[in-house]
């Protein structure tokens, strides 16, 4: 029996997970409370405990942070979210206090590709690029049937790659910097727009494209674009054959991929761009849980 | 006894690579000359065949093709200089002559890596990008001491990467690029430069940078800039700590690097940079054939 936890900026969803990939035992805790209760570590040190003497069975836990993570995966050494958790020895921690249980971290994208790569329809890929559209943009690669952490650990930071306009891609296509894009080109749209009125969102924007809103089609076709030209340069340097798609502003996935598609086929031979698949990611919000329990998986 | 063959545009070099990389029986031969002959293939299997006559010790071949390789390492799937050779089923028609030796084939830019690696002063890294900065930009990366080729076989074409005015880093910084910008900066300069009146090389360019122009360093600020940009990508995607730089412009390293290292400061954390290592190549314009040799080092 697995835990896993899947660790996030505004909350800590923890279940437990059958090698089947069904969750079941789901908790969920608000970070903030946790940081200023007892402490981030200590309240996930505790919270542990607590599924440990409810289900006995459970032999290893796997959980994903957002942030960078030491190269032998036993502490957080970047994480702007959850500060005290930077340099606790939190693998350490927990192992003294629960010696019988494997204890494994990761990053949460990377977490979110190994979720797919587990439980995902797509499973039987050998290779590819799980990009995480939310708040964050984030990037989670598999090679050769196995998760890519590059050279010291911390590879496929895709959100904080550079694109044309000098800005990173999160920094385009981000929710926050999406919404705000969107209400700019509302302010200045000459023509009529559904979205006029309405609170911005990525699911509103999304809804007034799928009933034919020029305008909002055209802000998804922003996100491909930028999407697209970090693209050029994460295919040129890995060299991938599938790109699959999750996280928040996915649901417009068929607004956002054919432009996509179009700026790497500008810049890159059919090579690249010819057996590319393009797929949405199947396990929505549950693919990051999902692999921190696959983290788990492998080893046990 | 090991066959290097290191196989360019212009040139085609054969040599004999000991396990300490010296190199000795080297041969030379014009490409464009082997294509005309009785093609390129078929020459090439005629010259492996006069070196084993001569060298009967030899127990493998390796040789660095200047093109995209299929992911067996079988073929050459795609190559603008040596047409006749894609899709060649080269590595069996070599084995088919001469079946007691081994034949490897690599990428040129990737050979170039595994010189380093097998025979540079570096060669104790664990990870690094050996960019080659010549006619062409190539990459290489060792990732765990092993050559990475990514997903699909054709990973670190970093040459191709796009930069922020749109032009890859190859027609930012390739040697005729190079030069052309230096043209047209000289024609326009306001001020003095040693460069007037002189045809412009990196060699030259270089001098004149070495005797204090600034134009000339100015030139090379260029290349760092364009260079530090699609690194900032290239770290983000691979998370290295070592690059390695070696090729025609890499004798201006003084000049390119400072710029390079100023662009990635101003858009990655401390994590990437504060450790980074940028060094020079050594092995020179023999990185490619002893690479070529490398990659029978570990198969025998």
């Amino acid at each position: 029996m697995i835990l896993g936890i899947d660790i996030g900026g505004t909350s800590v969803k923890c279940g437990i997970v059958s090698h089947e990939g069904e969750i079941s035992q789901v908790r969920t805790f608000n970070t903030a409370g946790w940081v200023e209760s007892q402490g981030f570590v200590e309240s996930l040190r505790v919270e542990i405990g607590n599924y440990l003497k409810d289900f006995p069975a459970i032999k290893g836990v796997g959980m994903g942070f957002p942030g960078l993570l030491s190269a032998d995966r036993k502490r957080v050494i970047l994480m702007n979210n959850i500060r005290s958790v930077v340099n606790s020895p939190v693998v350490e921690i927990l192992n003294s206090s629960y010696p019988s249980v494997v204890f494994r971290i990761e990053n949460d994208a990377k977490c979110a590709a190994l979720g797919e790569h587990y439980f995902g329809e797509n499973k039987g890929l050998d290779n590819y690029l799980m990009v995480t559209l939310g708040t964050g943009v984030g990037g989670g690669v598999i090679i050769n049937k196995k998760l890519f952490i590059g050279g010291k650990g911390n590879a496929t930071e895709i959100g904080h790659i550079l694109a044309s306009n000098g800005k990173t891609l999160e920094e385009n296509v981000g929710i926050s910097h999406l919404i705000k894009y969107a209400v700019e080109r509302l302010s200045e749209y000459p023509g009529k727009s559904m979205l006029k009125g309405k609170e911005i969102t990525p699911k509103v924007i999304n809804e007034c494209a799928v009933q034919g809103d020029e305008l909002s089609k055209d802000i998804f076709k922003h996100v491909g674009f930028y999407l697209g030209e970090v693209m050029v340069g994460v295919v040129r340097t890995l060299d991938l054959d599938n790109i699959l798609i999750g996280g928040g502003i996915s649901g417009a996935f068929d607004f956002i991929v054919p432009e996509m598609r179009r700026k790497m086929e500008q810049h890159l031979p059919a090579y690249y761009t010819e057996d590319l698949h393009v797929a949405r990611a199947v396990l929505g919000n549950e693919a990051g849980l999902l692999g921190a329990a696959g983290l788990i998986i492998e080893g046990i």
